[in-house]
């Protein structure tokens, strides 16, 4: 009779890619470049700073855009269900100041993730709040004696996924099965939920 | 600029004690009691368990009781302020399965707290998540790099109080501002709110 807690990737689980969304809303095509394309997260970030810059995009107007964007669909309800059976944290590697928006859709959930550093409304860094948090946090909760149960979209979080009690793909692509076949795939919350209860 | 996690106490910080509700609406006195009228909460719960099997009262009709309870005057608006600002998670010793019609008027925030064990709908025992777990909690909380807060009615929890970064009373009784004349009470939840506006 372990309490749980489900960590959850924001984007791609509940919300769209923020960058994607940005990207496209603002034109700007560099904005929709990531680890895929730039495999060193800082320098990706560089990247993207530049173009920001080059672009004159504040953050109140990328705060702006966001703030546009719909969870997916049903993203809400599923989030409704886990939190009437147990407790449900968001550990992504997004900046506070962009999940905002997006979190408040949601009345607020628990969220871990990093910190954007502006100066006049300009985003001149990002600071990690700590290096691979995400593994660190669900070493953590198994401290505290909770079952962790993770879904998320990729296999980018190794160190995360292989520290939870149970893990799941959420709408995964073919690279992540090939890579884990033997992980249950869910293509929908429906399915989701089915694997989370049987977890509990 | 260290992200905050604001953690609080439930009973009389949000909500009613829970146990002096469920005493005065099922008219068993002996349920009022607390850890200032029996010191060893092990001994207090095989007390309450007595009493409530004695009266035959089912974890049902307790949890009918609990669902009737208001949260306190003003409760929703502070957490709706608190978790726009920073992440909040409840410590609380209290059960999952007493807490959830309440938490359920708060849009189920995030909570650390135990369980209880149901045979046939009567309460035969409690399980404790893991020993002085709200310490636990905000060790942990530290070691993922927040600043933790804690506001609380009283210093029972003076191992998890220390160990927060900033902690504040909110509301308590003479013994516990003449134990810790240090510090800081609010009586408000205005009053609460400006202590850790300071302290982010």
């Amino acid at each position: 009779m372990k309490q749980t807690i489900l960590c959850l990737d924001m984007e791609w689980v509940l919300t769209p890619e923020i960058w994607e969304e940005v990207s496209k809303n603002t034109g700007i095509k560099e904005l929709m470049l990531t680890t895929k394309d730039i495999a060193d997260y800082d320098e990706l970030m560089n990247y993207r700073k530049l173009h920001m810059n080059n672009n004159w995009l504040t953050l109140s107007k990328i705060q702006e855009v966001i703030s546009t964007i719909d969870l997916l669909p049903w993203a809400i309800d599923f989030m409704n269900w886990a939190k009437d059976n147990m407790q449900v944290v968001i550990l992504s590697d997004t900046f506070i100041e962009f999940a905002k928006p997006l979190l408040k859709k949601m009345w607020n959930p628990t969220i871990f993730c990093h910190n954007l550093i502006i100066e006049d409304n300009k985003i001149v860094d990002y600071k990690l709040r700590i290096k691979d948090q995400k593994t660190e946090a669900v070493k953590r909760f198994k401290e505290l004696n909770f079952n962790v149960i993770a879904a998320w979209d990729s296999f980018n979080d190794t160190g995360m996924l292989n520290e939870a009690n149970f893990w799941f793909f959420f709408k995964p692509g073919k690279k992540a099965t090939d890579a884990f076949p033997n992980i249950p795939v869910a293509q929908s919350y429906e399915e989701l939920k089915t694997f989370i209860e049987k977890s509990l």
